[in-house]
């Protein structure tokens, strides 16, 4: 057998159905996963992704993003403006601007600060105020997260979401492959015009001051990779390393895209798939850590024929 | 000003001397390690450094990774392995086998597994047992990580390194560029001989599953864009998708090597570091989170001249 470490359990990629077969004794989260009933899966609404294709790589290769949009209660200021840019395409055209290891790659205007040459906003945006990066405490139910947390008083899953809260308040928290708005600084709270998503640890001290919009649950690797950029924040010094952005879309208007699935975080499925995340115990792992961290529990998404 | 989201602090990322002009009250951690005095850096021994060239990219670019070893008490079967596996120059010619996204990227004899063409091993490495994934308690004294941890009873940084530990034994964790041994099947527990860093979040379900040897703490960015592998688990599925490996070598073998510093996380510096990637609060962020997990506290390395 091949010298190997484990897979990550499914995360954000997809996983095949034809893995379903049904195990006696699950003995890892992918077993879990591939063993969940059809019933425990939720189907994403082809009018909450938005389909992001960026400029075809050196050798010709299509490069296609998907992303979830998040729903209520959280962050729906700036997701109305998403959805807005998107239908007036606002995004085609533009590029990606920034890479920076370990931390986001962000994508926007590269004129946006330069008056005169800045792409024209839609008319109708929003201007989102700073009590909208939280919703009231109540939004985090759940009690299906193992682990403490360093950064907040609890955590847990939500409709597919990773969530954080406390007593006052309950919000999404940014793990790997979340999507953000950037923005200026405070009291600036960013349009949605300029997003980012996360290639690295969880940034977690952003939660709370930026608005969390959507992940990414397809084509994650055709952002992760791309080169890192070599000027301050990870920009890219010159607009020819920069990768366009062909087309931003609603999944509701893109032909044959495939549909896609989470796997229900209010089921019994992942409430076994987070206890075997915390509780490593097969043939490859000898001690479990009894715990995990709400980010090393990526929900399980799956691509399934229409 | 353009619109933005800030900056990782340094992190494995390399920092520029002249930015040592002192603040009087620092409002970053940026600032606080640009601030730091020059007797609270430390100097890594280039014996300690393991210098990987990968073949150049497409465009003829050099790709240099640079990986600091681990010092003990930790994992030093693996590590003395380690040295004798560079001293016969056995890595030059394997490749990088596999990319995983949100996992790891990992490196070794693509032949390993294959009786009759895996590459012999020099001879002399040890068999080092389950046991020596763990230090003895003693080995964390220190109290300088905040926050709670979903994996152990506590944290903290020892000698520049992350640190994880509890009444019974201490161990080095599975962040963002730490270097790891890949194995086979418990009891299995590598040589040495194939190797992995993380390039997502961290996986600390393998803490005390596999041993930890190093980090890299220059030119991870040419790992962490590496093409993902689109086979089982993120192998390359050709052997065309590889990244050859040119030469390793030790850090004191190589001519013109810069030399390297870590902030020493035994110094008052580090700890008001700490103490502001906990509690971030300027003109960008207006909630601190109050803690920090230690995998989102990077030691700060930096490049000085000879």
């Amino acid at each position: 057998m091949r010298i190997f470490i484990p897979a990550l359990a499914l995360g954000l990629s997809i996983v095949s159905l034809s893995a379903g077969a049904e195990a006696s004794k699950p003995a890892t989260p992918n077993d879990i996963v591939a063993a969940a009933p059809a019933k425990d899966w939720v189907r994403i609404a082809p009018s909450d992704l938005m389909v992001m294709d960026l400029a075809p790589d050196a050798s010709g290769k299509a490069r296609r993003v998907v992303i979830q949009l998040m729903p209520a209660p959280f962050s729906q200021g700036w997701v109305g403006n998403i959805r807005k840019l998107v239908a007036a395409h606002w995004f085609d055209g533009i590029a990606v601007v920034r890479a920076q290891d370990n931390y986001v790659v962000q994508w926007g205007d590269p004129d946006g600060e330069t008056p005169g040459k800045a792409k024209a906003l839609p008319a109708g945006l929003r201007t989102v105020g700073e009590a909208e990066y939280v919703a009231p405490a109540g939004a985090l139910k759940a009690r299906n997260n193992r682990g403490n947390d360093a950064y907040a008083a609890r955590t847990g899953f939500e409709a597919g979401w990773p969530i954080a809260g406390n007593k006052q308040a309950a919000w999404p928290v940014h793990c790997y492959g979340m999507v953000g708005v950037g923005r200026n600084l405070s009291p600036d709270t960013g349009t949605g015009a300029e997003l980012y998503t996360v290639i690295g640890q969880a940034p977690r001290q952003l939660d709370r001051n930026i608005a969390l919009v959507g992940r990414v649950i397809a084509g994650m690797e055709n952002l992760s990779t791309l080169p890192r950029g070599t000027g301050d924040l990870g920009f890219y010094k010159t607009p020819q390393e920069r990768t366009p952005i062909v087309a931003v879309r609603l999944g509701s208007e893109v032909a044959g895209l495939p549909a896609y699935e989470y796997l229900s975080t209010e089921s019994g499925s992942f409430a076994a798939y987070v206890d075997k995340r915390a509780n490593r115990k097969d043939a490859f792992y000898i001690q479990p850590a009894g715990g995990v961290d709400v980010c090393n529990v990526p929900v399980p998404i799956r691509e399934v024929s229409r």
